[in-house]
């Protein structure tokens, strides 16, 4: 059956029974707006949007489900790079009336799935037809604790940078199936600070700056200390971008505890450090190759 | 210059300066997420997002300022729906990269500008290529009182029906131009027991059965009193869609303390009473026109 042939309102009666909804929702999909209850205390709201769009974030042939995970966990980890905790997610929905009702069902999955994996509610939604490409936004909201925000501002001179996992290649199929490193961050602001945070979704040779420019601070990094992906160079670790996963700068003091810690609490996961921030003058000493830019 | 040639971050350097935010946002767009503080006190977080789509809800050759207006009205109406006040807006921009960095600019100045009409911040956004037409997504946050929220769900038999405004015609130009009943649904709230409210966005032969479905309600219309747009006519008021005039349900011994505060408070907006809620098990006397209904 096709989106045309159902109407919104039968489609969003049919996939949001499926929904799992936290017992905290005070009213979800069905109503004007999501109710749902503040952050607690003293923390603070944290807000993120991202979307996916079919022939440049995934391809027209890709497994719904899959594309459903992607768009939820796009945002997902950009909670990660803030150590925050999300809670709930808004879907918009643009896809032309001609998709298949299935295809909708089988994005749903993947949202869902990606969703519960955080204790995430899925609290509305909107969907709208095109006459172009699909498109997928997804914007959640949830919290952190005052003592426990990381910003991209904080990092030091001299400050250690780390990236967890390893990076490049992530088009053989990591970018439709990365986990967002919610947990990981979450631990080492438990137990670290951190002076400031970012998750790779543009490739090291764009985030990396960014990061520096936020802390007004200058960076070197040691290219063949990059932990790479099997089958990539250190050019797919700088540029290919989509590798989520994330970018720390701590105080050198950190070094020996949180290497330890992190071995030990994440075995199967590789630290590594890369380099480190420099006084704000310094020159980066390698240029970078431009990173994934988008629109260029 | 096309958005191509100026790439996303410098897109946002040179747009993000130009909004205007509240002196309570922590961290604005240029960082991963959004950090705002959260309601205070007993207050509900309110969570919405809407979408307009080139082609489907705006004409390629529309001014760009009044699409973004139009954009950041529609949640905006969503919480007037609720009797919420939106705090926070996030915007995800899916534009092809031959669009000219002008009607971006001019788009946000449309957003920006009905952000302000309500004190509302955008603290947040994303861009993306597309190879389709340009669609622009809007997530609002926002809070409720407990004791003020309104659902779809709690309208009685024979509540009152009453709409804000006037019905159909929306195509000649009130889709562009309209303001959220925010304001109008906050002095309801302030000063009546308001049962049940929705926002008419898909038109009253819609969303009227929407509202009775989530009472629980029948309902009765009285066509003739419907308050018509000028040159509309009744079908226009049933079947056009896109008012963004509130359809609330209210005792009927409220009625003529109602309708008098009202006329003091908003004399040139009228208030018309359309007809009433009957017990669930009543028929709908006119069988409604479909109204407009996405996908079909």
């Amino acid at each position: 059956m096709k989106l045309r042939e159902l109407g919104e309102d039968r489609l969003l009666t049919r996939l949001l029974p499926s929904l799992s909804i936290r017992k905290d929702v005070i009213a979800a999909a069905g109503d004007d707006c999501a109710v749902v209850p503040p952050p607690r205390g003293k923390n603070l709201l944290l807000l993120k949007t991202d979307c996916v769009v079919e022939k440049i974030h995934f391809s027209s042939t890709a497994d719904p489900a899959a594309v459903g995970w992607k768009a939820m966990m796009r945002p997902l980890s950009d909670f990660a790079a803030m150590s925050g905790v999300p809670q709930f997610a808004l879907i918009t929905l643009i896809v032309p009336a001609a998709r298949s009702t299935t295809w909708v069902k089988k994005l749903y999955r993947g949202l869902n799935k990606a969703a519960a994996q955080f204790d995430v509610s899925i609290v509305g939604g909107e969907t709208s037809n095109t006459r172009g490409p699909a498109a997928i936004s997804v914007s959640v909201s949830g919290f952190v604790e005052k003592a426990r925000w990381v910003s991209r501002r904080g990092g030091k001179a001299r400050d250690d940078l780390f990236v967890t996992g390893r990076l490049g290649g992530s088009q053989r199929g990591k970018h439709l199936r990365f986990v967002a490193r919610i947990k990981e961050s979450r631990w080492l602001t438990k137990n670290f600070a951190i002076h400031a945070m970012i998750d790779l979704s543009d490739g090291l040779g764009a985030d990396l700056p960014r990061l520096a420019h936020a802390s007004k601070a200058g960076f070197k990094i040691d290219m063949k200390s990059l932990p790479l992906s099997p089958g990539a160079k250190i050019d797919n670790a700088i540029s290919d971008g989509e590798d989520y996963e994330l970018l720390f700068a701590i105080s050198p003091r950190d070094r020996n505890h949180l290497q330890k810690a992190w071995q030990k609490k994440f075995p199967k996961l590789p630290l590594t450090r890369i380099g480190s921030f420099l006084p704000p003058s310094s020159f980066i000493p390698h240029p970078f190759p431009s990173g994934f830019v988008h629109f260029q």
